[in-house]
């Protein structure tokens, strides 16, 4: 009987430990050894769950770990918590490993490598940024330290007194914190560089949530360039400063989006794209390398409107990432065909929505397009609880093709871009989707769905611009 | 100038008018004369908001009018109501109209004719049937009949005494008008002679509906076979007998399903499917007729998956048909290329939802196929609200074809189907699906959404059966 052959992960969270998990699923231990190294204390948890934690929507962090440590061992997978990778020797395959004990450093090897490395937040190299009282908020640690951090201002400060919090970046991890602190009684502004908060989503559409978050008392500041975070005399962060002013702080949070964790890839001299993620091939092998695989948060996608590998970190890619990864590495056959750029979020009841790509996106890719925007509605108009629904629609010149969706509203707005993330996937034209046969009753939508409404316009707009 | 050429249309409801105002949009009033005949006293209402009326959600019927006779007419559409067309002569062109003057009759040439002329409810010919107090909910004037009679009902009795709805059918019309006799204090029987409620879904999905339809004190009694509508001594409805029972009954509605309106079109010798529907080509025209259309609840639709014909009343596809008429007859291009079978309901907080085919439908189609059905979460596990959603996937042999969807869950559950529907009109294998980028966040749906989850396991359950 041939040894069995050795699975080693770096990264243990939702792609390493998909990988792990599923590798393990078609391969037992005596053909495949699997070793997981993870640099924190934590295994598959929901980092996309941390606002919700936050905001005291769940109680327990523990709710937010899918898996235990004590369950990824049960599963002969040996898991080595609190371990560090030091360097990648892909030509000899070998990992350097560093453990509790830093002074002792050993030489690991594998015959795959699964690099699920992650993300690192942006932070910005300014004066006061790592004082205390300025929090990250990308892992489970983090989101402790934020939480006791919060839970010592509420105890410190009279119930009477307002607390104040400061959310620098109003993409989806800020608008999701702004929530979050808007629910524990925070006065909560956010700051953002560009002209309107999301910008995942195309200005006009982005001036949609701006109007709503100031409706939910959330101060939102646009075009604030930050300088600096003040400190108090004890050095903790006490005012967050921007170019025109300065806001006072109890508490200041980050959420200006991540990077890839390519550090040990790049030294490697592993492939990585204009975003810093990872390449790889369809079956999620790293561009090149037989038996090195990534995928989640450090990988980058190749997005099927555009053609472009982009970076996008988000859990769900990350475990698709890991099926596949286990699959192949498993004897199976799998691949990840790539994304859409389909993100949902939520700030109080407004939900956001957006796949396909941005105007700005569209145009960087050499696509030459019309746009329409729809206000329609959650339901049928009579019924109790519709509420308006704002669709952005990109369709290509001449061919018609869907090319993305926007959508800003209530209740249900959110998972109806799922629509639009199935039609662009099948190339749809907006033509085309003027007689998909969605679901209708008056409590779901109005007799037009408002994606259908968009496909109209849109399909009129193309036919309009057609002659030229 | 050549002379106007004349649309008439029978049925002044969503295909009728929604063909009429298309048409007017392209055509003025010098080209085309448009003649509206309606039987009855409304246009362009929502015959599918009656039971959300009759439960309270909506408190004027005015609310459920689209648009007025007044707004028809000021758009230069001749509206003539209480008109009732007794016979057509497609081959001379024209159409014999009673006014309100029965006496008198007159023909009534056409250019272009649209047949519009609806569905009619079920009424098994039983004896009581045609009783004070059985009533239909098909049109406006249904809904106010029923509505009349149950705050009738309502005032008569004292308020403690308990007040009792029979509902016969347990479709979508039974389940909802059983949710709106709930909510005005009823308590409320269903009666179907099917082994399940709901039998646009499969008997395994239409017992998940039985069971919450019991949970929310709806009595749902199955395999009853309706013989008989009681009496009481001023000839008033009072119980509705079956082969085993008598179930006692302040109010009796008929929620047994709808035929296509066609005996006009059955007596001219126009093409009929299998269900009496009208046959047409895919732009609607009337098979083998240059100048007839049909459109709406009279008409058959092809369903792309089966790849025949079937009857499915439902206003998304009456306006739609009316969209496609209307451009063809103002000189533009349309077609309605078939639908998928998408239908969603509610009752009370349980959503109900179809696309495709069912298991009965699939094998008279001649495909071979797999099923699954797994139990999965409307958002992640640690979000406040989640609950179960039950999706049943079927996926034909071999090739892995998406063949059908069946979903029953809570919130968020009813509109998921459209992510199935437009994966059924692209032609997409449930392996395809496994790699779809639909919208995640916590609020929304757990890391692989519930249609994820059916498509992987569909997949697997593919291959599996693959090598027979």
């Amino acid at each position: 009987m041939a040894a069995a052959q050795r699975m080693v992960v770096i990264g243990a969270n939702a792609a390493g430990m998909s990988a792990a998990s599923q590798a393990r699923r078609l391969k037992g231990a005596g053909d495949l050894e699997i070793v997981a190294l993870e640099r924190g204390g934590h295994t598959s948890y929901s980092a996309c769950g941390i606002p919700y934690w936050i905001g005291g929507d769940v109680t327990d962090a523990g709710d937010l770990i899918a898996r235990t440590p004590e369950q990824h061992r049960e599963r002969d997978i040996e898991l080595r918590l609190h371990t560090e990778v030091t360097e990648l020797d892909p030509d000899r395959g070998r990992v350097r490993v560093r453990g509790s004990d830093p002074a002792s450093e050993t030489w690991l090897g594998f015959d795959h490598l699964v690099l699920a490395t992650g993300a690192r937040p942006l932070r910005p190299p300014l004066p006061g940024i790592d004082a205390p009282g300025v929090h990250g908020v990308q892992t489970l640690d983090d989101g402790r330290a934020l939480l006791d951090d919060l839970e010592k201002t509420e105890t410190a400060r009279p119930a009477d007194a307002p607390r104040r919090a400061v959310v620098i970046g109003a993409g989806y991890i800020g608008v999701e914190m702004a929530e979050a602190l808007i629910r524990r009684g925070y006065r909560v502004t956010v700051l953002d560089r560009a002209e309107q908060p999301m910008t995942t989503l195309d200005p006009d559409m982005g001036r949609l949530v701006h109007e709503a978050m100031c409706r939910m008392g959330i101060e939102t500041v646009t075009g604030a360039t930050v300088t600096a975070v003040a400190a108090d005399r004890d050095g903790r962060a006490r005012a967050v400063v921007t170019e025109d002013a300065e806001h006072e702080a109890d508490v200041v949070v980050l959420g200006l989006g991540v990077r890839p964790e390519t550090g040990l890839a790049r030294a490697a001299g592993l492939p990585l794209g204009d975003s810093g993620g990872l390449l790889t091939d369809l079956a999620m092998r790293v561009r090149g390398r037989e038996n090195i695989w990534a995928g989640g948060d450090c990988a980058e996608v190749l997005d099927l409107v555009s053609g472009r590998t982009r970076h996008i970190a988000l859990g769900t890619h990350a475990n698709k990432h890991g099926q596949v990864i286990g699959t192949n590495i498993g004897g199976g056959y799998a691949t990840f065909p790539g994304v859409v750029g389909t993100a949902v979020s939520k700030v109080c009841d407004l939900e956001i929505a957006r796949t396909g790509l941005l105007e700005s996106q569209a145009a960087s890719a050499g696509l030459r397009f019309v746009t329409v925007t729809v206000e329609s509605s959650s339901r049928a108009g009579y019924y109790p609880g519709a509420a308006p629904m704002h669709v952005k629609m990109l369709a290509e010149h001449r061919t018609g093709r869907l090319l993305g969706v926007q959508i800003v509203g209530r209740e249900g707005a959110g998972k109806r871009v799922d629509i639009a993330a199935v039609a662009l996937t099948a190339g749809m034209t907006v033509e085309q989707m003027t007689s998909l046969d969605l679901g209708y009753a008056p409590p779901f939508s109005p007799l037009w769905d408002p994606v259908l409404v968009a496909a109209r316009k849109a399909a009129a707009q193309v036919r309009r611009a057609g002659t030229h």
